[in-house]
């Protein structure tokens, strides 16, 4: 499979699982727009997310800005056989303008090495936590923030 | 009308609120649990709002939070027939553990005249900000909290 191929087919995992696991993103419409090693991108309309203004609702922009930087681990550590658990530990959030159309969230990597680190740590302790930012794009430009500290923690063998 | 059922009034209203204006609040089953002017308690059963372990989505307990500290300056607002829009400006959120059953958010004022000071600003400079702290519920203790900004624009006269 070529990489391109390849992405895609990850791209469809994540989105099944999220739709089958996490039922309220059934809801939301969250789709699984891009995915490579490195970034994820997620999208959801606007229409089931908004909120008494016609905008997006901050509780909808949260919870795609958190499936972001989630997803992202959860997909390295599925491509690189890692059986563990992925979850959002703590994280700040702003909100800098309405939410006017359809939106995505973006998470991308911090920093060559730190994933590896990440992976490295969670092997050989059993656990690990790293820091990802999250940012909602829509129209032109970012309009909310999140940096979440997501921690992972080995599955003991049945 | 005494003060009981005036509280279940205005919690019926923002139920109802809720389920018309923002969409997704239905899909989570979002139900306004009680009310009076110093405390808001919402509450959403764990079934559509749970993720891959079974236990609550950090996005849903996100959304849960934001609207607790949202609904009670809406009720308090809407109570002193102030004409206003709401917003989420910023928050900090922290998951301290699992949520492995149905579960509530709870928002209180936090000191005796912080509101009626944001009120006060809010008619005098046409907007005014007010941080609050909500709490989900669930089983014998806090699971999450969140220290949120929300921000009031008084509407213009049509």
């Amino acid at each position: 499979m070529i990489r391109g191929e390849h992405n895609d087919y990850w791209a469809g995992v994540l989105e099944e699982f999220f739709h089958t696991e996490i039922p309220i993103t059934a809801h939301m419409g969250v789709e699984v727009v891009h995915y490579d090693r490195h970034n994820l991108e997620l999208a959801a309309p606007l229409a089931p997310n908004e909120n008494d203004k016609g905008t997006g609702f901050g509780g909808s922009l949260s919870s795609l800005l958190t499936l972001a930087g989630w997803g992202l681990l959860h997909l390295n550590a599925a491509e690189r056989d890692i059986d563990c658990d992925i979850m959002i530990h703590k994280g700040k959030i702003e909100y800098l303008k309405p939410v006017l159309e359809d939106f995505t969230a973006r998470c991308g990597l911090p920093e060559e090495g730190g994933l590896a680190e990440f992976f490295n740590r969670l092997q050989h302790r059993g656990h690990a936590k790293i820091d990802l930012r999250s940012e909602i794009l829509a129209g032109n430009g970012c309009a909310a923030f999140f940096d979440g500290r997501y921690v992972a923690m080995l599955r003991k063998e049945q």
